[in-house]
């Protein structure tokens, strides 16, 4: 049988002492972490990045199938592609929960487990939260910090007629995922039945455990390139395309044949009779990057497997577009995520 | 008839054009704020101070007697509070707010109106947030940023043996509000009786719209008085000046007589037949700030209306206690906040 610790029995600054006794300063910038009214941060005239995210059950996530762990860590994930999505390098993060007294010490153990595992594997900190008991439901509200060089930052706002249209990574993946976990846990509430996740690895590591595109970042440092406009991918390439065109007043055109869509993901979409493509526009949660850049810059993304090239900018009286495989020209539309799920 | 929009009727962009559209920008620090993937400051070097807190309904907060106005000006003040409390300047908030399907956009209206009405007073920027639906009840998550010049910030851990130990303000009064709000709430759904609030502005005011001292601060900084240690009340004074004393590894004595509290709540306090040093020591939200400082600044303190001073530091082996006026000796035990809601 597994331990159960009633939180209550820790009182909160015995839980704050416990969640906390294995947290690693990393940064040298770190001047005060948690346990005091606020942190301090150091930062030697560089540009402090700040971004924050609410995480609700029942909203954003399902117990019945998201482990603790995972949770945490997709969590701390999701706010620091918040953080490289401007091009800048995520330093610490904040982390608020509020849970039931459902929850245990050793649940909680597991959500920090979490946190701190992709706090390690991107080189931040923890440097505060808040705990707190709530009526009902898990809350999570995490913040995080990041730096950038003056001026490198990368907005919304700065896509040119002419560029290019680029994503990391493949799309569509996390959607199918969650479609595949939404039907077991369906199928299991109905008959009893076990569920089968045998062979889909691929999708529902990306729901589960989706990653923050460090690497990119890393990347556009090392070779010098400098994204004219950035947003990572949380609501579905429509969706996010359609923001950069609208706050940098441009229009764009897509080219389906285009799109990185997984093999595993395309087989699963196919078995269900879903449209690759249509998962590829529309699911969200893939948290990739999808950046503009100037024609001359195209050197630093061709023959490089981190990118796609999958579009390009135009002037915006020419509206926004895809190009299907068999050539015709649709209307672009933002059928977001929350669309899908219910449908 | 008031007019009710639906949030849904919006979208969530529209709905955050329309929370953000009077958002000022008033420091030259703030690069890019609402509406990008996160929010850039420039720092010049400074230090930055970090604070997050949650407020769920139920758990911090009751929306039968609170206006949302105060709620948004409440959770932006309680945070800004804890960056004051580390002796340092604010200067942006991130407002993250879920909320369920009852909830209107004229109701997220009123809270913004408080959340931009404690910005305004404070010269603070909001810069971010998230917003989302809830399945039950409002949740807010803010997070504070700061300033200070280097190595002038003040921790808990600082205090010395001999330092004297002082708190702004006045203390009780947000306890003695709740405690009223509570009864005429009880009374409204026994009898439909009206609540009575008469003559009692003072202690309401104290828990429906607590003050963040930026005028210590801003009199430390004149005056050249850097505290020891400080933190702000949040839990109660016997409760946060115990924190301090086990975070600098010392003991302290208090007096009863020096302890500040303001004539109507004692009045208050003798009417429900409650004692006001209980009060002061043991109701929380008062968010006065609590610090110690060196013998040789007492010149700093002394007859200045913004401080009392209260006791002093000792060796920890000396242990924890206050001086009744009646001239005994107790140990000062933590009965904090939510111990007295519940009796």
């Amino acid at each position: 049988m597994e331990q159960r610790t009633e939180v209550a029995s820790l009182g909160e600054f015995g839980l704050i002492d416990r969640l906390t006794k294995n947290n690693e300063i990393r940064n040298a910038s770190t001047i005060v972490s948690v346990g005091d009214d606020a942190a301090v941060i150091d930062h030697f005239g560089r540009q402090t990045v700040l971004s924050t995210d609410l995480l609700l059950e029942g909203i954003h996530f399902d117990l019945s199938y998201t482990p603790l762990k995972h949770l945490g860590y997709k969590s701390v994930i999701v706010n620091l592609s918040d953080i490289y999505a401007m091009n800048a390098t995520p330093t610490q993060v904040l982390v608020s929960i509020g849970f039931s007294n459902r929850v245990s010490v050793e649940a909680l153990d597991e959500f920090y487990a979490g946190v701190y595992a992709a706090c390690e594997e991107h080189h931040v900190d923890l440097v505060g939260g808040d705990t707190s008991s709530s009526q009902k439901g898990l809350i999570i509200s995490v913040t995080a910090i990041g730096e950038v060089a003056p001026d490198k930052f990368v907005q919304r706002s700065g896509a040119k007629d002419k560029d290019l249209i680029c994503v990391s990574g493949e799309l569509g993946g996390a959607f199918l995922g969650l479609t595949l976990l939404e039907r077991e846990k369906k199928i299991f509430e109905t008959t009893g039945a076990q569920p089968d996740l045998e062979g889909q690895s691929y999708i529902v590591g990306r729901i589960l455990k989706p990653q923050a595109r460090k690497d990119v970042i890393a990347d556009f440092a090392s070779s010098g390139l400098q994204p004219t406009s950035m947003m990572d991918i949380s609501d579905g390439l429509s969706s996010d395309l359609l923001h950069i065109c609208k706050e940098s007043n441009v229009g764009c055109v897509l080219y389906e044949d285009k799109l990185p869509v997984n093999e595993d993901a395309r087989a699963f979409a196919y078995k269900l009779q879903l449209d690759p493509t249509a998962c590829a526009l529309s699911g969200g949660e893939d948290y990739e990057l999808l950046f503009t850049i100037a024609q001359e810059d195209y050197d630093k993304v061709k023959n490089n497997p981190l990118y796609s090239v999958i579009g390009y900018i135009t002037p915006p009286e020419e509206g926004k577009h895809i190009i299907t495989r068999a050539g015709n020209k649709h209307a672009l539309v933002a059928q977001g995520w929350n669309h899908m799920k219910e449908h």
